[in-house]
């Protein structure tokens, strides 16, 4: 099984959200798992699953010709830094696949959204071709606004596609990685240098926390700011180790923490291990998790 | 699925515990899900599960037929309380099976083990015959040396079997519940008295927590104190809840608090919302978790 989580730079207009589900909910052999919205990243999140290459190819292709038809990225305003109407594209090999298999489809897709959208596409993580392009932010700077001018510099000449950016649906990131859990924080605060303060505490690039991207963001909707940061690798550090470097930076500023949200999807042992650390439970084991337990010995799940 | 969860009163020799648990896997029908010892409380737990009461009753007889052959409770030495060679029996229903079958099931144990083995059987929980008979403390105050005295009281008149108890097995109790969690907590001190305080201050009956039994034990090969809890309906007192009250009454002693351990299984769910809870996620749904998704959509499990 592979896995697909496009996110997409529209997050405030349901019809046009609600359009871009039902093109993946309608591709035969796909399952739309999940979407959601944020009204001020002003982004959504869909994840979708199929056993082989073929559905996710053509239900990715179904959301492009969507995005690019009703986003306008030159109206677009929104607190998450994007470049293009459908931002950045991973496929994530499940149980079943390999990391080989999303490589050649985002390379497949890439190439069709090349030549089919004239979009400029850049191939990220495992699917990078350049060692500097693996990382979205190294690709993503300077935004959609900046684009125009990046892509002329001959390291930035797109994988696919023209050497032009879209005038609408910018450029597009593709690629293939392991599973990363998007994790935000909210604090109990609107000063946003806080927020800085702790993003760049706890993010990898500026020796905090590995496998650990973080941003500050502010929820003018809410009037609190945010700590938004992708776990690259929620094995060697977990959704706890995150959480608790951003309470310790908060607290450090005399702010506390609001609560957190997990954006899309996240892994079981992800919130098994987090439980089992709040809990400090000595050798614990998936093994000993009931449901866990009964699919493997009895060979086939609980019942709903 | 019904899932039953003897406790047996032999922790130190693993030949017996073999025995039993070979008894347990190798009749038909039946899954051994787990099963663990403890060398302090001297006593096993077992776990096993079947489509139907049959084989559940028929493994559960296997299980009574060794623990009374190879078990003498005159002998018998462990810190945690028991009443019989098999403790307590309970029958618990997982989805698709009801608790009205879980109550015949262990009606129809408890009248076999009165007759085949000469035990006393005493119903508790959803079984039980009378009010006060539900809880398991009542009926197993006094512990295998009070029962002679015990049983001759009118009040304490056994369900099935003998008016005598077993000179080598003790009594039994068998009935049935909803899934609880066996968690216990390990300190930082041999003081018993202090986990004594705490054990009183977490548990219901002395004004604590809803939904929680607890005991103090001492871990003699450990050289440290243990409160032993039974959680009795984790959604209403869930673990994380049980763990912060034991850790705050601790503190209040100036001890700090070692590890825990989940004894037997634990069911999924559990440990999410004490995931959620740690990390303060707003709106936690298990549909926000990979593979319970998957399962639910896709409507097949990922493989392992």
């Amino acid at each position: 099984m592979i896995e697909a989580v496009p996110n997409v730079s529209e997050g405030r207009d349901g019809a046009v959200v609600e359009d871009l589900a039902e093109a993946l909910r309608s591709t035969s052999g796909v399952f739309l798992l999940n979407y959601s919205s944020d009204v001020d990243h002003n982004r959504s999140v869909f994840t979708y699953v199929a056993d082989d290459s073929g559905p996710l190819f053509e239900a990715t292709m179904r959301l492009f010709e969507i995005a690019v038809r009703e986003i306008d990225l030159r109206r677009h305003q929104g607190a998450h830094p994007r470049v293009g109407a459908v931002d950045v594209t991973p496929f994530v090999p499940l149980r079943g696949s390999s990391m080989e298999e999303c490589v050649a489809l985002a390379k497949r897709v890439g190439q069709a959204v090349g030549e089919r959208f004239a979009i400029p596409v850049y191939l990220y993580e495992e699917a990078a071709t350049e060692d500097y392009r693996r990382p979205l932010p190294a690709i993503r700077s300077g935004g959609f606004e900046g684009f125009p001018e990046k892509i002329l510099d001959p390291r930035w000449t797109p994988d696919f596609g023209p050497k032009l950016v879209h005038p609408r649906a910018g450029v597009s990131v593709i690629g293939a990685r392991i599973p990363l859990i998007a994790f935000n924080v909210q604090l109990a605060t609107d000063r946003m240098d806080v927020a800085t303060k702790i993003a760049r505490s706890v993010r990898t690039i500026s020796g905090g926390l590995q496998f650990v991207r973080a941003l500050p963001i502010m929820l003018a909707h809410r009037g609190i700011v945010q700590v938004s940061m992708n776990l690259l690798d929620y094995r060697l550090t977990p959704i706890h180790v995150a959480f608790e470097r951003v309470q310790e930076e908060a607290a450090r500023h005399g702010v506390d923490v609001l609560s957190s949200e997990i954006v899309g999807l996240v892994p079981e042992d992800a919130l098994f291990d987090t439980a089992a650390a709040s809990l400090r439970i000595e050798n614990f084991q998936t093994n000993s998790v009931l449901e866990k337990r009964i699919a493997r010995v009895v060979g086939r799940p609980l019942p709903e």
